[in-house]
């Protein structure tokens, strides 16, 4: 029997083994987090926590469902206990999580940043809280020390359009922190016509961008505008939340009159939303191309399901599902229209529903090229499916329709500065499905084959593939 | 190599029988079948069979589609060959079912109530058919005695609201026999608005209930009384078959007008009845909900799919299938329906389609809450999907998504007396999964918390999550 | 750690390599390959190849797809560069390729045609091409003799219903030459109404049957015509290529106003054309069924994702993907209909969709019977799941719904004369499954079973249930 999460947890083979501490060990291979959702504001006033309660409860829905899940009632949630309570709540809840990633990831946290190396149950929560707050009241835990920590070199947080991206500027003049924290583009609200809050967005839009939008035309000016602020601050990176990628072309007449109903805050059927957002994400895509940036698509969620908590807590607080659905007809067809449309930019696409996985894999395959290694990538497992099952399943299905050896791996998508620590779950599972092949006689024990994939997979790749300018490990 | 299904069957660690051992052996921690269709007649009259061919291939259409499967001619299926040529028969296929289910299921019988050791194939079928018979034969082998050999507590059948329930009664008022048998409310007739006998079901509905059914408000009134009536008989679970969980809502008015159709034998078109239903779900999602009863929704079946058999045999012979397609989009939007009309039941949620798995345990986890562990829970592997596969599949989902500590664990399912060893198949592929994570350290040694997690998913979930007044163990 | 794909290669168990070497070996256990694209010319005129390149990079799009994904310039895949380049290219993208099954099947045929024992990369590229030349250019490397290099004793080709079949009479009239080599029936181009060049293909097939086509009738006679020409060459199977199996009824007075609208090369709507095919399917299915022909139905996919590389390349040059959503309800109700309009042929259901795998499963359970070992066939992974974990998972799924043990198993689907080591690959993931069914006590450790069963889904299923007239063995 293997120890309980100690150094060689999910290393389960020599080669696994060999593999993780000569290429993939975040002390030597360090991390390119090019997606998550931390506030930069936090990075460059280097926040310092008062407990482990404000770190881990203080907004992670992850944890919160779970919470609810175990029949906790919301006041030790979101609600006004104390944060004492709250955390023993929590840690009361964690055994139930048997099989769950947040029984990893809270381990993997204890073991990395705080040294705890026993099991977090209502028994030992005192202990744990104690170990932890003293901890993090050390200069030592700030947000830029726990980022150091994690040999992180790069960051890229999710930013609207009509952002000022004040902190990145404000982080990038000091020069007392070397990590590149860079923004990246999601223009979700230009997209969503639908909303009520379009046209109040827009006006918003208008100002900033100093373009009175009032057609196409001067929404496409006033974008562009936006997209050459976010270049100057070094941003090459876009994100797009769509329920499904979808191509339901129109005329652009039409999509003008669909525009202006959006404009004056009339209402927008389901097609019309369908239509517009074909257009924007063609004219989008397009921009990206030709700026070199990347193109994240995220897809298959449901959101904001629960009105009677939506009403409480607003969106963000563990209420969000699969979507399922998603034609891959259409994601092929939009990926065609943006190819004959001035071309593919670099592309990432994600769905949140497992299923989607042989279908994006096989999509990608009929893409590809332009002289770039795997320019059409298919994401990470995302979300719920962010654990053992779903990165296993993700990286075999994306190995037997592609090209694994070319992926750029792992991103946090997380609102905590804990989470770098699933950079080392995935690459301690990327490192045991490899060692299983080659002990398995399925790849050569070639050291100098599996290092470059490792080590890619891990870092290069991502180094080489997004063009930051990082150097290679 | 282990042995051919000795009493170490699927239990490939050493924690994997000393979890199976302590927590989760069938002579020790007993079952609670809460979800079969067993009739309750031949408990209450304490059925004899009279031989081997009569228990196993009465009734049982997965026995007969494998043997459709293999070429057997309807004759010696459901047709007039001698039960001996039927049991020849089922021996001959058997072997070909590597991998399947059944050819678990048989030999646990097998093992379990007749002591049979080898395997069943068309050379060992003699010596089998003499075996079996010898023991059924003696009075150790009646209904009563089999469901006491296999330490059940408590059998939930499943029966119409208008059914008199007289078998549960005069069980109840027999202190013979100390395993309760409960009715459980299965009203699909009630919702089927499009199906033939819909009128006719309505007037035996209004019989029954004493309440002249004429609009909604009278069809209510007649529901209420058969909910009291099913109440009164110690029900508190009901159970939908659905093709999928649907969410198309319509006005009272609307409804109102449906129904008149329904009433007066007028075709129904599909939006109708999808909406007809929709009403119905959430009236009775409520009514579930003041009573503190359970909603069972088991979906995605389409049935009888076969004309020439179903004109021969009927339904429920073994011509059914998996229906996909079910949209998550509409299970979330039920959920939230049934939330602000007054609050969700209990519930269980069973998809005969595996890949609904992630969306469903990804559903639950947004409507959870109200200080019950898991309120909402995703239902075990069921029907096509109850076997190594699909529950190891379903329990790592669930572990993934949601908490796999609260799982009420496994029902039989089934029309037959011998199948509580369905119980023992599922407990052991439990304690192989969790085995294998404690010996992967991936979950800590401590059989505390591992009693708890075994004990709780074969039995005490149960007790504590229905509300039944059994004692845990 | 095993060696890196050495005869044990994917035999994990003792079981394992006992029942693959008693009963599985292409060295004992002959090949049929029931559905192949291999050109039936080149058989006859036992072409000789000049390089590894023309083997390899000539036509095989699942291998331009991989070189595409790795950033290789088109030039050195389908364009004007050296064949020494274009394999040098394939060498470096190899090992990219990490878990992809291309990395297993270039080193099978590498081992199985050339003796090659290493690992082919940039470094060993010069090598491994020296080696295969010289081997190519030897008379033992003729297609005839790869054929019987590979112990294959049928072949089915596939081919359109206005094909001369000239290779096939002259290859059946070769007496130096006794592998069987015979046509199957594609008709696609009959039920593609909506497609341009429909109305030119019905004028073709006019000509060929010597029917002039003026309407459903003739077209019929015409079809039925061309059958019978296939008979007489000794077809036996059919195949069809849909989008989905679909089940779209009409009068067949309509389909007669939609076949005149195609006709006269008018604009066909998607309605129309499922409804024509519904009705095309449902004559030929009966065609076949009097015939006792086998019926293939490969679908899911959607082909000629991208258009510039269409224009550029044509069909069948890898750009198709997956097509997601094909309703299993569809599938039973066309199923149905067959069984109501005649009686079902043989059939054999393949999706490219690996998530249609339970849903396909549980339909073809609802149409057995008829005294045929598993008349209605799920058929072995395909295309883009033609890998490990593809057809384990198939596999597996089929074992758990219906009888593995009557699976007809493996077919090449391939243009290459080097495949065949695909039937050898499969057959090692067979023995692996059932050794590690064997040695888990899930299966008798009986050795008269297991030989049927591996013998029979490697070679001998398949001669009982086409009737080809071949020995089983």
């Amino acid at each position: 029997m293997k120890a309980f999460m100690d150094k060689d947890f999910l290393l389960d083979t020599k080669t696994a083994g060999e593999l993780y501490t000569q290429f993939a060990d975040m002390k030597n291979i360090p991390v390119l987090d090019y997606h998550c959702h931390i506030n930069p504001r936090e990075i460059y006033e280097d926040r310092k926590f008062k407990n482990i309660t404000e770190v881990w409860l203080g907004g992670d829905h992850y944890k919160w469902r779970q919470m609810r899940t175990n029949g906790v009632d919301e006041k030790y949630i979101t609600g006004d206990a104390s944060d004492r309570e709250k955390f023993q709540k929590w840690a009361e809840t964690l055994p139930r999580l048997i099989g769950n990633p947040l029984y990893h990831w809270s381990h993997l946290e204890l073991r990395y940043y705080f040294g705890y190396e026993g099991n977090l149950n209502g028994d030992t929560a005192e202990e744990v809280w104690n170990l932890c707050n003293e901890k993090l009241s050390s200069d030592d835990f700030t947000v830029r020390n726990l980022i150091r920590k994690s040999n992180v070199r790069l960051i890229c947080t999710t930013d609207d359009p009509v952002d000022s991206l004040e902190w990145h500027e404000k982080i990038k003049a000091d020069d007392s922190f070397d990590v590149q924290v860079l923004p990246a583009w999601r223009p979700d609200k230009i997209n969503n016509i639908e909303k009520k809050d379009f046209k109040d967005y827009i006006w918003k839009l208008s100002e900033v961008s100093g373009v009175e939008i009032k057609d196409l035309s001067s929404l496409k000016e006033a974008v562009i505008k936006r997209l050459d602020f976010f270049s100057e601050h070094g941003c090459i990176v876009s994100d797009h939340a769509l329920e499904y990628v979808m191509h339901v072309p129109a005329g652009e007449e039409e999509i003008e009159a669909i525009f202006k109903k959006g404009l004056t805050g009339k209402e927008i059927d389901s097609i019309e939303s369908l239509q517009f957002k074909t257009f924007m994400m063609l004219f989008l895509a397009n921009e990206y191309n030709k700026r070199d940036w990347v193109m994240q698509l995220h897809y298959g969620c449901k959101r904001d399901n629960n009105t009677v908590m939506f009403d409480a807590l607003g969106p963000d607080t563990g209420f969000d599902c699969i979507l399922n659905g998603a034609p891959s007809s259409q994601l092929a067809d939009f990926l065609n229209a943006v190819s004959m449309n001035g071309g593919i930019p670099k592309t990432i696409i994600y769905s949140l529903n497992p299923n989607d996985d042989q279908a994006i894999g096989s999509v990608i395959g009929c893409f590809q090229g332009g002289g770039v290694r795997s320019r059409i990538q298919q994401g990470s497992a995302w979300w719920f499916n962010d654990h053992f099952t779903g990165m296993t399943n993700q990286m075999k299905s994306l190995a037997n329709l592609s090209a694994l050896g070319n992926f750029i791996g792992m991103l946090t998508d997380s609102r905590s500065f804990l989470s770098y620590t699933r950079h080392d779950y995935f690459r301690r599972i990327l490192c045991r499905l490899v060692g299983e092949w080659v002990e398995n006689g399925e790849y050569p024990d070639d050291k100098k084959l599996l290092g470059e994939i490792i080590k890619g997979i891990s870092y290069n790749n991502a180094v080489e593939y997004f063009g930051f300018g990082l150097e290679k490990v």
